[in-house]
């Protein structure tokens, strides 16, 4: 199940080739994806808060810390967390068979896994594929690669945007991975994006960042997260742009943003079980973090999101699930809508409103809620799903 | 669905009086159910601290600050729950009606509603029953009012003790109910409690608020808060038995506990959908503050809940859900445990475990995790159910 169609389209980025092969960690679907960056390439990322940080994750942040990175190594099928110290080195001997066969450092190879939670990395499997993947290395393999990230993802996200500014031609493309455990506290599953822009490290990640707060991280499949979140952002150069520049990193930071969106929602359309995709906005509040903490109560609440998978106008499901957020507020001026349809207002259901409206407005595959805090000029948006069979069966059945 | 037996023996309480009827509020099963506390009794209650309290929550609280209670009346189907002003005079009438027809004063019923929010109560459907409730009280009705005041629940809810203090015997009973929308904060749900005890208002809410932080406040089914959440204990007085005395009010104390222990358990035992009950155990950790925190975040967590339905022992769901909790602990000094098999110590899979032995334990229809910090000698513990296909089918069928 998925909600609405997805992307396929997609711009090379000059100055990064990649590769996806099955090494047979699971199936014979395509689980080890290489990422190569021409030497001059800057890389930002930003990783999972989890007290259980993966060790790719833990080890991946130590590299780049250190070195300029010049690979992704990424498999699917195994997560390589809550593997203590064999799993660092099962992490480091990936990066130390990717620099044999490269001529770089280990240190700037960074692994990312993602999969099952707790049991060791197969090393010999995935270095067993590393000399071919370096060998199948191209521009165009970015759909291969949105594909070889993929777990309980029914189909690749990829999102792209070309566009013109300082007189020449900007390039930024990005795939995602995830469809449970999603919610990001930082960056969220897996996410590669580049660029042929010129920027240094670290107004890649301020610019990461930004974009992260109005896309990942406003997500949420089940509250859950994840021990491997990560998401990068690589400035290849190629296209002499410079992002130093203020009037093109802020035509630059647009863009990005409105790409990462789409790999969020992406992400969100074809969450685990999906049949709905659900906006939840917060409107017109005294704070952002006010909004914030309501959006997700609403969004993570599982009654409001199986009255959403039910279709039913249950709208005292989100009276509850708003009623439990933290938040000090004024429920009598409050106004509620799904679609344009006002559910509610003045602490009561609203006077036009009718079963047959919301009925109607509740069958549609993507919904809208706004809350109206009528309270200051605030506003935030949580992107979410419903909560289906399917989502139960997928968590249920995923390890059989 | 429903995990192990229902308890039904109980004993009568000196000076409470129960009926419970059909008023056809939603079908021909009780519906409407009436409470008769004797003259001298003392009341005293905790509720729910959403946003969106109910009109008989606002009411009720009103009433019980001006007046001693002599009539609790309850009805299933309809929570009375964000109906604004109107849902306020709904609420009163029929305290009014009770009042007529008891020769007491309106504010001396606290009225109590579970389960639609957002519509009218029927309150001609109620007022017309409450008549031939007067005529039939009966001290030894409490397992038809357990049974009136049940909405998705499959089975009515009682505990009873009797015991020997200060020379006397003393009885405590009480009922609750509720199955989903539990995560109580505060009070659950709707839960009844009546000793033939002596105690003043304001000892009896101090008795009562520390039994709830070890029952009610400690349980989850979906993380969600009831808009209607009440708890109350009424002491008549009957037995003589004075709880202001020290020695007294300490062994009462631990059998009201026990008796609300074993009420909350009773909840999290009929979840909806529930085929598994599930204690959090965080112990040796550093603050109590800390080890709820933790118990919460694994208790909530929508993958553990799928894996125990399931009875997989994908403990990596565990780690995940420990991850995301917002403490500050050593992952390393960590030791986790399903049953008596650890699956965890020293940031990766314990030497021992094995796949079977997981397996093994997660078969139970009665599962206990513990996570052990090694940090310090608080302990907290919380009870849940699993996440199943039924607990879906439920809320998304709810009101059709």
């Amino acid at each position: 199940m998925a909600v609405g169609e997805a992307n396929v389209d997609f711009y090379n980025v000059s100055g990064v080739r990649l590769a996806a092969i099955s090494a047979g960690i699971i199936s014979e679907a395509l689980d080890v994806v290489l990422f190569e960056f021409v030497e001059g390439s800057s890389t930002a990322g930003i990783f999972t808060q989890s007290l259980f940080a993966a060790a790719p994750v833990i080890l991946g942040k130590e590299h780049l810390e250190r070195f300029t990175p010049r690979y992704f190594l990424v498999n699917s099928g195994n997560a390589n967390a809550a593997t203590g110290d064999l799993g660092m080195a099962d992490a480091l001997d990936c990066c130390k068979a990717t620099s044999q066969l490269t001529g770089t450092r280990p240190e700037q190879t960074l692994p990312f896994s993602t999969g099952v939670i707790g049991e060791r990395l197969p090393v010999e499997k995935i270095t067993a594929v590393i000399a071919e993947l370096t060998e199948n290395l191209e521009e165009g393999n970015w759909l291969q690669a949105a594909t070889g990230i993929m777990t309980t993802d029914t189909r690749p996200k990829i999102a792209s945007r070309r566009f013109e500014v300082a007189g020449a031609s900007v390039t930024i493309t990005g795939i995602a991975k995830g469809a449970g455990m999603i919610q990001p506290n930082m960056a969220t599953m897996l996410s590669y994006i580049a660029t042929d822009a010129k920027c240094d490290p670290a107004l890649l990640k301020e610019l990461l960042m930004g974009a992260a707060e109005k896309s990942f991280n406003r997500i949420t499949v089940d509250s859950d997260t994840s021990t491997n979140d990560s998401c990068m952002l690589t400035a290849t150069g190629a296209s002499g742009v410079d992002l130093s520049v203020d009037a093109t990193r802020a035509i630059f930071l647009v863009e990005l943003t409105s790409l990462m969106i789409e790999l969020a929602q992406g992400v969100i359309r074809d969450a685990e079980g999906a049949t709905k995709f659900v906006a939840v906005t917060v409107e017109a509040g005294p704070s952002n973090d006010v909004c914030l903490e309501m959006a997700y109560a609403i969004a993570n609440s599982p009654l409001m999101k199986t009255a959403i998978f039910a279709s039913d106008a249950n709208w005292g499901r989100i009276v509850m699930a708003i009623g439990k957020a933290k938040v000090d507020i004024d429920i009598k001026k409050l106004d509620i809508y799904i679609g344009d349809v006002c559910l509610m207002s003045g602490g009561g259901k609203a006077p036009d409103y009718t079963e047959a409206s919301g009925a109607k407005v509740m069958e549609d595959e993507e919904i809208t809620i706004t809350v109206r805090l009528n309270a200051g000029d605030c506003q935030q948006t949580v992107w979410t799903s419903d909560l289906s069979h399917e989502y139960v069966r997928i968590n249920a059945e995923y390890r059989t």
